[in-house]
């Protein structure tokens, strides 16, 4: 049985032998996806090659303790923001032996939701040791669209990251 | 949509509500499944006064480094293996916020096997501040199946716990 759907396996299959060439491992700091990139990730046979660890930050003292995101960082501008998404990246890299981690903290729903910082609001930052690259997206959909949508999105920038490295 | 079947969400929900109960926070700490059961848990709304964080130690750096685990133990038995996923249990409420955790370290296949290991082989250990409990078992299926029981067993290992604690 599959646990991932195909589109979701082929990406991950996509980052593994792209990460495989360079000889990069990877790691992810994930919040709301709750550890669904790196089960994605670990889903393809062979995986061990190329997965390091991943760390399932979803409290705020977890994105402290495991991380090194400043308690400042999230006071001023709260754990869905850019500056949390690159931290958390950030951190993943001085934490690991990965050479491309990913990170993510959105408001999965369907409680959470602000003017804001509505229900669906995902920020994303993919981190190499040349640098850390951030995005956002608002996906719509239940909360467990959401989590599937950031998900492929994650993947797709450890990907990017990797092919430009080529 | 949903990203796990109805037995896993039916189950997820239960050990949330019973840690709920007690005021317990859970934590993850798992190899063979990547970070699914984190992800089963944070699958169901609410889950965040619950869920304090998981360690995705698929490497043997990563089940050092994030938890704790003796170089000594890994030499000895192997990451997969009953005392491999004590320690594993035991390194993950050391290093959280959690009053309960789970541990998995098996083998998924479809490489990886031997004649004292096969496919299918997962440890599981469940650690409270009363102590932990071991227990393996034999899955039979593909990866996917074997993670898919995996993640089921280790959810009714927590609930289990939290059971005999009201």
């Amino acid at each position: 049985m599959d646990n991932f759907d195909e589109a979701t396996r082929t990406l991950a299959t996509s980052v593994l032998e792209h990460c495989r060439a360079l000889g990069w491992k990877a790691a992810t700091a994930e919040s709301c996806t709750g550890g669904l990139i790196a089960g994605a990730l670990t889903e393809i046979a062979g995986s061990s090659d190329v997965v390091d660890r991943g760390f399932v930050t979803y409290s705020n003292e977890a994105k402290m303790q495991m991380l090194g995101v400043p308690s400042e960082t999230l006071a001023a501008h709260g754990a869905v923001s850019e500056q949390t998404a690159r931290a958390m990246a950030l951190g993943a890299l001085a934490n690991s032996e990965a050479t491309v981690t990913v990170a993510v903290t959105g408001v999965a729903g369907p409680g959470g939701g602000s003017t804001e910082k509505p229900v669906g609001l995902v920020h994303f930052a993919a981190a190499t040791p040349d640098g850390v690259i951030a995005e956002h997206r608002i996906f719509a959909g239940d909360r467990g669209a959401v989590r599937h949508q950031t998900v492929l999105h994650a993947l797709e920038m450890m990907l990017s990251r990797a092919e430009e490295a080529h």
